[in-house]
């Protein structure tokens, strides 16, 4: 059996690399039959050069063109999505129809059609003229882009396909991709489209560039290398931070999605006005896609008392007759028993599942714990584990003032959701906790459980450390997840004729916003 | 002599601490009376803490509040402005009148007041709309900030009333300033009066803080305290790079400004046309205020040739016959002979100037070096080594190849500048150094020194590391500047009263823009 190729500055280039992986079909636990290459640290290098000069051959390209390339991709992807999603959910056991073909692909695809129209229309860049001074700015590609994908969304996080991807690329970023090893095949056809709409729409041909897998070392050197502009990696928190302290240090912006428990506050009204519906939502929201979503409530806290025993109940009920579902992988299933042991082992008792296993392939029971209020403020970073997968903790707070108490302990989080009644009867209580809540999420929910993330212009998919590498940036989100791929580009007194299109007085067309003199304007100045 | 006390949780009180320090008079290079401490970790701490209480407390309070404490605190220091100049012309050198109080004083108020107009109209919270979903987005603070300001600044960028200071608390933050060493007393005065402005708006006491020297320990403690919200930084890139290392490591935003060396490329037609004004123009931007600006012109690019020769001679001249200025302290004139001697270990050799000495007090003599371009190619690295203060290095390039080379092996710098003919004729070597240019700086100039910082909206003081710690971000220039010190935090599903008024459907009023739907909007939704 021949391993796959490597694409690298345009061709299909066998790896120079003698490891190979095989991805395993999830169901099954049994190996698929495709080799794919280690990629050793001389081919990493080749692709970081071929980027630097595409990005180089790039610069000062209007985002039309970026925009042509990604509407291109996204009907290229369109019309191989059946091979896809076949191909995605023998490696994932995502649902082929509901998930996969059904959900994740046309949202991959929207998303490169949003940032593509983000990049032909521009206001992204926040053009920015002011006239007292004629100094004038935007921002402006970064240069090249890698993109680090996870495991759990194999189209629309994928570092060749996914939202990192759209945002550098409409940024006017070549993208350097780097596949996760559980989806190899999946990444490989949508490389195929990529580099055929490349070459469809003129751009150059290292514009999107693929390795499989490196060792860690090389990922912290591609991450820091003197020619790479920035970093997108969603994944592992020890992958994550063992490549962030390598971009630091060089001051390379790498911007991490690495982990979130997404707290669940159910406030009293709320607990006794609509108990079994609660657990109903939450048990849904927990289990789908057997819990592997960055944004699956990981944590419940509740006020004591019957309301939150008959809770208690009703979901232990429902973890204990649900499906157990088929996790992505061996290392999911290994690191949801050791954050349900690390749970444990700070002093949360199981009441619900606990056990690997109760599935097809790699899975784990339907897993409920418990823990009083004192004991989580006495051990917060222990109980605050992530363990990703079908699994939560709950946790009963004596009072409102010991659930603000734990909020106020919270590590960063993508997201923190607080239930309250229907009527006014939570109000008060409301405001104390959710003043403590904010500083710790990045999406604040109502009544509503974290698992969607709407393709949103106000979308905040991000959040204080942990969860991510900076709370000022948004992973999902078009226009603001572009700006993570771009630098302020200022220009002083430049003359006027060599200024970028969009900082010239003539409006550039295309309906773009520009803050000129303090005021947002679609006029010429 | 007693020792002067800190500033912790509104109150002036005695240091716990046992060290102390003095400043010097650079003038005399004398050590000036005042005794200030050296605080210890456990006052620190006790400032984290009022400083959290206080970031607690003003949760959800709008611009206006903050607006109006900047106001006072510019009135109240324009009042005393007398005092705040002679201080700091003892402690700094730096001329009292014509620099002090005639431009940084109302530069440092200026920014306050643009700071508190965009704190109370809102715009820069980017507040987004998005009514098909109804998410809802908008930065809001951050937590405590701490400012370390420079020696260099002493008002404009001085960690209690500087451009750091302004935008952290126009986000809606308290802050935490680190004095610098070399102007106490100066910041002394800046403290009282933010004190007595917070108290006269209703503020928190704890708002702002004053510390004036901790060990580099304690540093690395406060920025990275989880506690902390954020750390504006300027001055010298190994302190800065050591506090970097410890915000990093636990996702702590830290914004820093570092080093520059600020590179001028002449093209032939300009240097043909006017040789002698650009010797006069760049040697007066490199030797005011003795080179002390983080913008000061450290390299001019030139191409061999007669002119290059003429430019050389004229500016050689400049440099022995201007007087020799009085550095910031003796930490400047030691890291500039220790520049200077790097530089002639990479290759340079020294035609003006060279020794310590030749003014009053702590003072270097004006020095010019000089390296042929393929030197400088063979170690861009040692060659772009920092001499802060009054000296330049002339790199001599073969031709506009050798320019371009150049350009594409700089490091990050807040700046570069293009001088060119003022005809077409140096258009096309101008679209060449320019592209390669763009990348490494955050602010191109054409045919202007760049060390004029304009207080613009589109002002970028920024730049790719090693000139800052991050490119997306700028220092001066609001309201971009005062992102820095926030977060982006998005509300999904909530109840229309929990909203914050900015993100409600009627119009907050006060001109506020808002992104909804895409389009930019003062009205209701």
């Amino acid at each position: 059996m021949t391993t796959h190729p490597v694409l690298i500055g345009g061709e299909w280039t066998a790896s120079t690399g003698t490891e190979t992986f095989q991805a395993s079909n999830p169901t099954t636990a049994e190996p698929l039959p495709d080799l794919f290459p280690v990629s050793p640290w001389g081919e990493i290098e080749q692709a970081i050069h071929a980027a630097a000069e595409a990005a180089k051959l790039m610069r000062g390209w209007p985002g039309a063109r970026f925009a042509a390339f990604l509407e291109k991709y996204a009907d290229r992807i369109d019309a191989r999505s059946e091979e896809l999603a076949t191909t995605a959910n023998l490696e994932t056991a995502l649902p082929k129809d509901g998930r996969l073909a059904g959900i994740e692909l046309p949202r991959t695809t929207n998303q490169l059609r949003l940032a593509a129209a983000a990049a032909r229309e521009g206001t992204w860049t926040t053009a920015t003229i002011d006239t007292a001074t004629n100094i004038r700015a935007m921002y402006g590609p970064i240069g090249p882009v890698v993109v680090f994908g996870p495991n759990n969304f194999p189209f629309a996080f994928n570092g060749i396909s996914g939202g990192d991807f759209a945002a550098a690329i409409a940024a006017g970023n070549p993208v350097i991709a780097k596949g996760h090893s559980s989806h190899p095949n999946t990444t490989r056809i949508f490389a195929e489209e990529a580099l055929q709409a490349a070459l469809e729409t003129d751009m150059p041909p290292a514009l999107v560039q693929l390795i499989y897998r490196c060792d860690h070392a090389d990922g912290a050197k591609l991450v820091s290398h003197p020619m790479m502009g920035a970093t997108g990696y969603t994944g592992a928190r020890s992958a994550g931070l063992y490549l962030k302290e390598a971009a630091d240090k060089v001051g390379k912006p790498i911007y991490l999605e690495l982990s979130s428990i997404n707290p669940i506050f159910v406030l009293p009204g709320a607990l006794e006005e609509r108990c079994q519906d609660l657990a109903e939502e939450f048990a849904g929201s927990c289990l789908m896609g057997t819990g592997q979503f960055c944004t699956n409530p990981g944590v419940v806290v509740l006020p004591a008392g019957e309301a939150a025993e008959e809770f208690i109940a009703a979901v232990t009920e429902k973890f204990n007759s649900a499906p157990v579902g088929t996790l992505l992988g061996e290392g999911v299933q290994h690191s949801m028993a050791s954050g349900i042991f690390a749970l444990q082992s700070a002093g949360a008792h199981v009441i619900a599942g606990g056990e690997s296993g109760g599935g097809s392939g790699y899975s784990h029971q339907n897993t409920l714990l418990k823990v009083d209020g004192a004991k989580f403020l006495a051990d917060p970073e222990g109980l605050q584990t992530e363990a990703f997968g079908n699994c939560s903790l709950l946790v009963i707070a004596e009072d409102i003032d010991e659930m603000t108490a734990i909020a106020d302990s919270l590590e960063g989080n993508l997201t923190g959701a607080i239930y309250s009644d229907t009527g006014g009867c939570d109000d008060d209580v409301y405001d104390q906790l959710a003043a403590a809540v904010r500083p710790h999420v990045g999406r604040l929910l109502n009544d509503k459980m974290p698992t969607g993330v709407a393709v949103s212009s106000a979308m905040n998919h991000g959040g204080p450390f942990p969860a991510t590498g900076h709370p000022v940036f948004t992973a999902v989100g078009i226009p603001a997840s572009i700006h993570r791929f771009s630098m302020l580009q200022c220009y002083d007194n430049i003359r006027p004729h060599r200024l970028p299109l969009a900082l010239q007085d003539q409006h550039p067309g295309g309906g773009m916003w520009r803050l000129v003199d303090g005021t947002w304007s679609q006029a010429d100045v």
